[in-house]
């Protein structure tokens, strides 16, 4: 008798994107003639910078002579990407890392969902809410919480509740928890930690014997330099946090794949008879175990987001999403919109109006103004009575779409 | 406190492939003169095929252009490459597929390591001794056994032992059992499972409801016509088993990471409450859940592996290292060998002489030939007294190696 994973009935149907789909779909159909402008799912619109292109074809060139064919790889990724991950991500901003601590993956999804297999199953988490879906789903498909209750909550989880008097940054909790995940940049609310939050998070971290893990797959955003872009610049970080990269928004790569996970040897935690396990000797396993390393291809690409050219390109690819944020976020305010984020994240997170909840909300941008969000209940209770906003599209699409909010809500 | 996963440490230390390059760095420190032959990893060696370059620049090029850029893929694989895998790898051999019950991945070890996330915990798993490791290491690190004996097994397997008398394709067990992988054209061995084998278990498997995950990355090297590619060529396979295939060894994609799995629809499991659960939704959550899809670059690269041009040039590859195979084999044979596998795999599965174990023997090959294989007992404590040799490598290389077997054993 083949018995099944128990806990995958746990999870309610995948909603959120089909059922946005599905209405889109639906809009359309008795509107042929509009014009959706699509500011829902967080993907990317300006294409790879040159010199990645570059990059990728004298790669595929390499695998197309015998003298430079290259098959296996190391699966914690090739030296000349961690070398660059190093150097540019994080020594020149003061932190030094080991090339064994870093691990080359294809996306952050993956690190963000496998990465919960390194603890205990009776390992207490914390999740933010509003929160990026996969922390929460990959934990109950191990097994970690019991059937989410009535308000969508699942027993076991630690909730710390993102709301406009915290900014959108909870504070540590009083109880204990194993492991934490932070998002900042966050999604979906695009609100940033500063440095005295995420001071105040590995103090505790350290206190409690806790770990952080920290997603900055959207590092790349932040606008103010004198705020942290990576956790470890925050003193006693490599003692308790592991950190998320990705190349998606960074250098356009959702379709290309390409992300790392930093697992500093100094981070541990702790096995059942009290000793201390290294989480990079775990993780380590687990990455050579069921992983093969991402696709030569991808990584020659990836580095060469950090070549002189490559660099330049893809700053000032982020620098555009960036000014279409800017926008955005006057052109709600001018309307008299409460709006958070899109200042260090391509992510706007609107309070919706009337007392709308969230998918009515969403019903009425498409109707009046044929513009897609994502309702905010999508990412979790706290969620509800905001949607989320994408600053991702073209130039002339955020200006219409600021026009056509102007016109409806102005 | 961050309490870890202490199934980690019932692994031992990952030893074959780092003990290798040891003992071959030793050798070479003290031989610097000596040209080694490596015949041990399973890797390719032959650069990508013209038309499968061609496809890759043509799909970074789109990535480089705004008209035709894309982004975040769908999860599951593009229709231009399951359509493609639907027709040239079942229709035509006269299985149906549906599209969705296919799921391009970015790797075989992926698939292999991550699909016992489908079953519970408690579900009993078979796997045959020797065996691919990801098999027994993922299902350790999940925490279905005890730690393992001084024999080397872990307590909570049913191990299925290949043996000369029946041919390296071990029987259905006796036993209760929930899952059984299976993996034909077979790695280490190099055996092929008949039609009448998979008959049985097939048969066993409907009759046990177990399920089968059957590893078919091998396929490709299948020379005899009338042994089954897919274990859908076996009626009631489609109520029992999944199929793992790769573009790693068809089409030399061990860097670019393409493959598949196979979920049809009417493979069910059980609930805990007794009720039937679909597989193919399960993996279709996982899939979605944790992973992001493959590189497009990757699956344009994968798709032209279907083109004519493509299929001509990949079939060339296989032809080219099954030739060296043969000619290993015979050459093997020759000096007195007594040889399993090579004829529908690239891998040879040799005896040991004069009663040395693997080790021994490899150490004695290494001397006395210069030539690296893979220590059988590396693939569990039936493989001790064999090792296994790769036909993965020039031609020059290969007719070197036999000169020197032919000096040293003939």
């Amino acid at each position: 008798m083949a018995r099944i994973n128990e806990h995958y009935a746990k999870l309610p149907a995948s909603y959120l994107f089909p059922e946005i789909g599905r209405r889109v779909r639906a809009y359309q159909a008795a509107h042929p003639d509009a014009r959706v402008i699509r500011l829902g799912i967080g993907d990317v619109t300006e294409p790879l910078a040159p010199a990645i292109v570059a990059a990728m074809h004298e790669a595929v060139d390499e695998l197309g002579r015998r003298e430079t064919f290259r098959g296996y790889g190391p699966e914690q990724g090739y030296d000349f990407l961690v070398d660059a991950i190093r150097r540019h991500d994080y020594a020149e901003r003061g932190v030094t890392l080991a090339a064994d601590e870093i691990f080359v993956s294809d996306g952050s999804k993956c690190d963000s969902g496998n990465v919960q297999e390194l603890f205990s199953l009776a390992a207490r988490i914390a999740v933010t809410d509003p929160v990026y879906p996969v922390y929460v789903d990959s934990n109950v498909m191990a097994g970690r919480t019991a059937a989410a209750g009535p308000d969508g909550r699942y027993p076991g989880f630690t909730y710390l509740v993102g709301t406009e008097d915290n900014g959108f940054q909870p504070e540590p909790p009083a109880e204990p928890v194993d492991v934490v995940y932070l998002c900042s940049p966050n999604n979906p609310t695009g609100t940033v930690a500063t440095r005295a939050q995420l001071e105040r998070w590995v103090a505790w971290a350290r206190e409690r014997d806790a770990i952080i893990l920290f997603d900055a797959a959207y590092e790349a955003y932040i606008a103010d330099p004198s705020l942290p872009h990576s956790i470890y610049e925050i003193d006693g970080a490599r003692e308790c946090a592991l950190e998320l990269r990705s190349f998606s928004k960074r250098a356009g790569f959702t379709g290309v794949r390409c992300a790392f996970m930093v697992v500093p040897k100094t981070v541990t935690g702790t096995a059942p008879d009290g000793s201390r396990v290294s989480l990079n000797a775990l993780w380590s396993r687990r990455h050579t175990t069921k992983f093969n390393g991402a696709s030569y291809v991808v990584q020659r690409g990836a580095a060469a987001a950090y070549s002189p050219d490559g660099l330049a390109q893809t700053t000032a690819q982020v620098a555009f999403y960036m000014e279409n944020a800017r926008l955005l976020r006057a052109g709600l305010r001018a309307c008299g919109f409460t709006v958070f984020g899109g200042v260090h994240a391509p992510y706007l997170w609107l309070r919706t109006r009337d007392g709308l909840s969230s998918w009515e909300f969403f019903d009425r941008l498409l109707g009046a103004a044929q513009i897609v969000v994502t309702p905010g209940a999508g990412f979790g209770p706290a969620g509800e009575g905001y949607v989320r906003m994408s600053a991702f599209n073209s130039r002339a699409s955020i200006e219409e779409a600021i026009g056509r909010l102007r016109k409806v809500f102005g």
